[in-house]
């Protein structure tokens, strides 16, 4: 780690630091890739910033605040977009609809500085934050059934998780801008707390490290750590993402895409796919759930809904295999709909339950999952399908949302 | 088993039977009670009829075919009322609604005689009848992971198993009288599918095997199988019955009633009760899962609701620890209502099920909890709270309805 880093010119940047830097100018090589770690000055720091719901996100300077205890300052090597970032871009009304916001939560960096109390981290260390906390101390971060930290409760916050209405960011006038699921990654700098950060092996190429950040450990966590899938089993994915190549690395026999998109049947087979239901297409005599139940013989051992739709929900759970069918709700419910079960057929002895962060534990699993990368074992390189500068952020929104993309890097500094 | 049958005068019953019987006017005695088992001849026989949905039952002559292939024909010795009977009952227009009916599903009896096809049983065999099935052979009945057999599956059903039309009952004009989950006890004889029959060992006094059939099985079965609860944890029981019992069993360290019924502290202390909690009596600031939160240190290891309220399902599944907390739901619901769950907190990681019969395997678990109740492990007597003759059973359903019962044993020959 310390051999990445090259001392430079000493600069005191604005702000009560607790450590004094030596780190601007510093390059970070990662393979031909070099990042400059400029340390900021007031007013030539930038943001993606929301001013309002679904509209373009804007590139304005911004000032970002010093890390306070237990807080670390990081630069954002690179981004990418996750649905949850459009989920919430999108409320315009509903309470976590708060502006102006900056997005985004899957990323990697590299840590710049760091607040009173902070151990774990040094400048220097390659990083990926996490919107999930992860303390170590509390009951649900010592037992290994939960991954829902009890020290800072889980929150679609707009601010720092200790202390919930304070915000590291301002504009050039002074006034707040909020944060986003305690990372806000759309930014040069971004200011996290100690336990919504992890160290990982800078030996992991960045744009690899950010997909472990959220999407990618989500989809094979929830397969690995939630359902724990069982080899040989079967299993639904509704919404096409890292499920799959979770099912795959936990040898399920036959992994069923469920999508409206015909073209991530293409890319879902580089992840171990092997059916692909199109809801468009099977006609108005059967419902998905019946299908998957043909394909199946009585239903899927595993369904995931990672869409966000709660008729996918319950359709996903129609599709599971009465008497051992387990269920995993990944998707965040685009309009906050309430999901409605049969109390009939809840009793065939179905499981169905939801997973923040696939039921992994950020500091523990997101080294394991690196390290399998590393030993070849987990593919990541076909979930990056586009490649763009932060200037184009907006072109990562359109790719999403034309289901063009599985994941957009958004590199900070191209 | 064979020194329990004494051969009694032959007589060549009505109908087609496979086997002649020698059993008319044999006497089984359980301790010290008899059951005389008459052979019946058409015109002699009667059952508690339902001619409309709500209405009290009427003793009525009927007539009861003799076993068809892969069944057998039972002599009820004392059955019991469940909830499930009353919920049906009470129905009056929905599907499953279709009278005349004999309803009962709880019950003790002693073979009579048997179809072809039949080797597991035999005449003078004791067994408890039983509303879900287990063939042996399905890929169901195969795996210890399911108890929802697909051989013949479960259903809501008025009529025999295999032939979901047919019925063995006919009144004294020679109509159909329907069955009731594949077992109406609330008759002196009743055919039952070999499917639905378990042999009971003969040592067993006729009351407790009768609590085997449906209600405690279902209840101590939900702690031991269904959520399989672990020693030192949590428990909250909404409608108090018998996973208190299952509870205890598996050594829960706290378990937690909740029920409007006072009484129900009081009869549920005996089977190791150790908190109450009356949502009347909680004032209207708190709402119950608040209120087990705090006893429980954020929500309850386990939460099984035995009531049958989606209402009562939602709040269960408020009341379970986030990070594993496990419903179990057992309730029939009553209106037919779906359950509504917060798409938000689904993602809590907290996992619902609901279970028929507790998730208990009929021919395996049935004589596990048999020799258990005999070994003095399982507590069966303080289930038993009143007993009435057959033509009393209409009083069997007052006191259930009144709250006053925990099991009322309704012997058919007093
Ligand atoms: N629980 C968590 O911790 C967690 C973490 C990350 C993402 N998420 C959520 O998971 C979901 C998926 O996120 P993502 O980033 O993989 O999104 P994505 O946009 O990359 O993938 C969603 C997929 O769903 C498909 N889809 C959309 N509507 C559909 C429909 N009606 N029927 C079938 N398929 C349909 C799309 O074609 C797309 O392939 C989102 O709801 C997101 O908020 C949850
Ligand atoms: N899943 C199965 O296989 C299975 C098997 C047997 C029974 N059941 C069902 O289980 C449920 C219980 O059956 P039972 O025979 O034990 O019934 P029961 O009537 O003996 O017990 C129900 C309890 O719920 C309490 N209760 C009623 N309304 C309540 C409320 N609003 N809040 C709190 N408590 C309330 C009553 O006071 C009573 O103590 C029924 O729905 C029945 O159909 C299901
Ligand atoms: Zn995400
Ligand atoms: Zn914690
Ligand atoms: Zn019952
Ligand atoms: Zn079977």
């Amino acid at each position: 780690m310390e051999s990445n880093v090259t001392a430079g010119k000493s600069i005191r940047c604005k702000g009560n630091f607790t450590e004094l830097l030596f780190l601007s100018g510093s390059r970070f090589s990662f393979g031909d890739r070099v990042i400059n770690l400029v340390c900021f000055r007031g007013g030539e720091l930038s943001a993606a910033v929301s001013r309002a719901g679904g509209e373009p996100l804007v590139i304005e300077e911004v000032e970002v605040a010093p890390p306070q205890a237990w807080e670390v300052r990081i630069k954002i090597v690179c981004t990418s977009l996750c649905h949850s970032d459009v989920t919430f871009w999108r409320m315009k009304n509903s309470p976590p609809a708060i502006y102006p916001r900056i997005f985004g939560h899957e990323a990697f960096g590299v840590v710049e500085s760091v607040g009173e109390h902070v151990e774990e981290f040094k400048a220097g260390d390659t990083v990926v934050p996490v919107f999930l906390p992860h303390c170590y101390g509390c009951v649900d971060c010592s037992t290994p059934r939960s991954n829902m930290c009890s020290l800072l409760p889980f929150q679609v916050s707009s601010g720092m998780p200790r202390d919930r209405d304070s915000s590291r960011f301002s504009d050039n006038m002074g006034r707040t801008i909020h944060h986003f699921l305690n990372v806000s990654s759309f930014s040069e700098y971004t200011v996290v707390d100690v336990a919504h950060l992890v160290k990982v092996d800078p030996a992991l190429p960045p744009e690899k490290a950010c997909l472990l950040s959220c999407g990618v450990s989500t989809g094979v966590g929830a397969a690995w750590k939630a359902a724990e899938v069982e080899e040989g089993s079967t299993v639904a994915v509704f919404g096409l993402g890292a499920v799959v190549e979770g099912a795959r690395l936990r040898g399920a026999a036959k992994i069923i895409g469920v999508d409206i998109n015909p073209q991530k049947f293409e890319l879902g087979k580089k992840f171990g796919l092997t059916d692909f239901v199109n809801p468009n297409e099977i006609g108005d005599e059967r419902s998905v759930s019946q299908v998957i139940s043909e394909m199946t013989g009585g239903g899927a051992d595993y369904c995931f809904e990672c869409i966000g739709l709660a008729s996918l929900m319950q359709s996903a759970y129609e599709s599971s295999r009465k008497g051992w069918g387990k269920t995993i709700v990944l998707g965040v419910e685009m309009h906050g709909k309430p999901l409605s079960l049969d109390t009939r057929r809840i009793l065939e002895g179905k499981w169905i339950t939801g997973s923040l962060f696939g039921g992994i534990k950020a500091k523990t699993d997101i080294p394991i999952l690196a390290k399998k990368y590393l030993d070849k074992e987990l593919h990541l390189d076909s979930f990056i399908t586009h490649e763009v500068g932060f200037e184009d952020i907006n072109k990562a929104f359109e790719l999403l949302n034309e289901g063009k993309s599985l994941r957009c890097i958004i590199w900070m500094d191209k």
